[in-house]
């Protein structure tokens, strides 16, 4: 399985998902990690996104403290709720996209004022977040299965208009940096998401799903706001159109590698014990690239199976497990994963275009981070 | 009561509510119209948009158009469910007010280019009906009471999507427009609904709400973008700021005026005739202004109906004709009526600014129209 990583060592003297410490890289550590890749392959990933966050300490915190600022609000629930999930928040992934990628292009803030490329960090953190709390909706029917897990302490209404506020919040801060070209690429990168997330609903419990449809959704509803936000790191600093293709092109990438690699996650029981927890996708019927390949690949004993646990959603203890075997039988989520390294490595590639710089041996390791979490 | 109804002969020559055809106003009508007054009061409201309709025939035409060009997306669910509810979608009071605004403040539009006013006003009636998808999105618990009425086709899910979608797509057609001020009112606007709307949940099932608390709650849900629609009628013409200050104003207060007559009618029963469901706030026990003036004003013996319907939820049959008939035991009904007439004469004043026209006259159509659906 080694040989399939897209091994770059002129640009990472280890390949990233291997390596403990990106500072203590050695061509010793190389061999030795080659030779023992294979056993390694068990162990805790290397590449993670601390060199990202190290390098934008400074504007990150600035987006936290934005973040914290522009979610109050008179009326207290707002700031509860969105404190809640904005704690929660995670990785700021999509922000330290727009960071890095405005200081790989160049941009030094002016004086005293906010730099640009923070308040636009937190706006598109502001999307994501609005995003993922209208992700968390549920129906009725929803509940009855037992789904309603993220908005349970809230409901549904309140995490609809916390997160319609949060969207609007985004938007007025893009106003006030006052860019309509950023804004314009935002607000249909919104329009975009929107419809991907519609597109998941009309796909899930459908068998039928192809892998084409399923790419649609992801580069939809996931890497359209990757895409997007390393885009205007570009846009802030003028840079030739070629360059914000080539950022919008890394980020689309790394999104669907990202998403790639979520969706391989959900099913990747062994790796329970790092925290992560599995068969959400199963359990709600969605259509994800493992399932795709898994059915496009089974026999006609098998179709009964994933009919019945993701069309009609007639599930019962133990199918989560046999799903799983048969994911594996078929190497749906070998593949799914060689698609993510794939989608990696054009994002690596698009990054070509830029000198070497800690900025943008980051962003690499950002893509590394993304597919190595799959170990 | 017609002593109650700000008379300002001299811009109208009968008070809408009781004329029948504005054309054919006359002295003679007027003392007749006086003297009959309250026997008249029962009558079909005369005052209606019928103006405001005829005279932007054209302007409503290009806004029915865009709205329609701009729901469209190749995930066919998303024209399917937003069509549902702009064909659905009522009177297209909130874009008038952009259009006939920019119409009284001299807007011509230029060539064959899209008229800015029209593609603003279909930003606005995109954020209304976002705003309404958004709104009927229901938890659990309001199923089981039975109150799943307007996403009942859909579904939760496709109701916040589809709005999220529609709230992007207005953003986009404001870049497109390019200005940055329309942006910032439209942003902040946005904001304050969604605060509004959270505001409202936190005083739902609470009778200590007070007429200020209510009056917030309308402020910012509904009035913020009666406010903001009329206000970039100004923009679009680069008129002086005390003549957007003064259409914002006309919108604030006709915004207030409408929401007041909305929630009285939801007690009206004698108005079922009209086609107007009654008793949706009570069943969800929303505190209106209705309630809030009953319930300062009721005995001892009254507040535990009020407790058990509104804050419990437990309703019986009978509840309902109970509660009206406290509401006008206390006057409750005729006094939200007597405030909503207030802030209908404040939105008048607001446009004694701006020089006599038929859009003028349209827009004070408006508002007697806005209180006269009471009757």
């Amino acid at each position: 399985m080694l040989a399939a990583v897209p091994l770059s060592v002129k640009r990472r003297a280890v390949p990233g998902r291997y390596r403990q410490d990106a500072a203590d890289v050695s061509q010793r550590e190389l061999s030795v990690t080659i030779v023992a890749g294979v056993r390694l392959e068990a162990s805790k990933p290397a590449a993670s996104l601390d060199r990202l966050v190290e390098l934008l300490r400074t504007d990150l915190a600035g987006v936290n403290t934005l973040i914290l600022e522009r979610m109050q609000s008179p009326v207290a629930l707002i700031p509860q709720l969105a404190g809640h999930i904005v704690a929660a928040g995670g990785k700021r992934l999509r922000p330290m996209l727009t960071l890095a990628a405005a200081r790989m292009c160049g941009y030094r803030p002016t004086d005293d004022a906010r730099p640009r490329h923070v308040a636009l960090a937190a706006a598109v953190e502001f999307i994501h977040t609005a995003t993922l709390l209208h992700d968390d909706v549920v129906d009725a029917s929803d509940l009855r299965r037992g789904l309603a897990t993220a908005n349970s302490v809230w409901g549904n209404k309140p995490s609809v208009l916390v997160g319609d506020f949060l969207f609007s919040r985004a938007f007025q801060l893009m106003v006030e940096d006052g860019s309509l070209k950023v804004l314009a690429i935002l607000s249909h990168a919104s329009a975009v998401i929107a419809e991907g997330e519609v597109l998941q609903l009309v796909t899930s419990n459908d068998t039928t799903t192809d892998e084409e449809a399923y790419l649609a959704v992801i580069r939809a509803k996931t890497a359209q706001l990757f895409a997007a936000a390393s885009k205007i790191g570009a846009v802030v600093c003028d840079r030739p159109e070629a360059e914000e293709l080539a950022l919008e092109s890394y980020g689309r990438n790394l999104g669907i590698a990202f998403q790639l690699v979520d969706d391989m996650l959900d099913y990747s029981a062994d790796e329970a014990a790092l925290g992560k927890t599995i068969g959400d996708d199963f359990r709600e019927g969605k259509i994800t690239l493992p399932i795709v390949l898994a059915f496009a690949r089974c026999d006609e004993a098998e179709r009964p199976f994933w009919r019945r646990t993701l069309e009609e959603l007639d599930q019962k203890p133990g199918d989560l497990e046999h799903a799983v075997q048969l994911l594996r039988k078929h190497g749906a989520l070998r593949d799914t994963l060689e698609r993510a390294r794939d989608y990696g490595g054009l994002a690596r590639s698009a990054l070509d275009l830029f000198r070497d710089g800690p900025e943008k041996r980051a962003l690499i390791e950002a893509v590394d981070f993304s597919v190595a979490r799959a170990y």
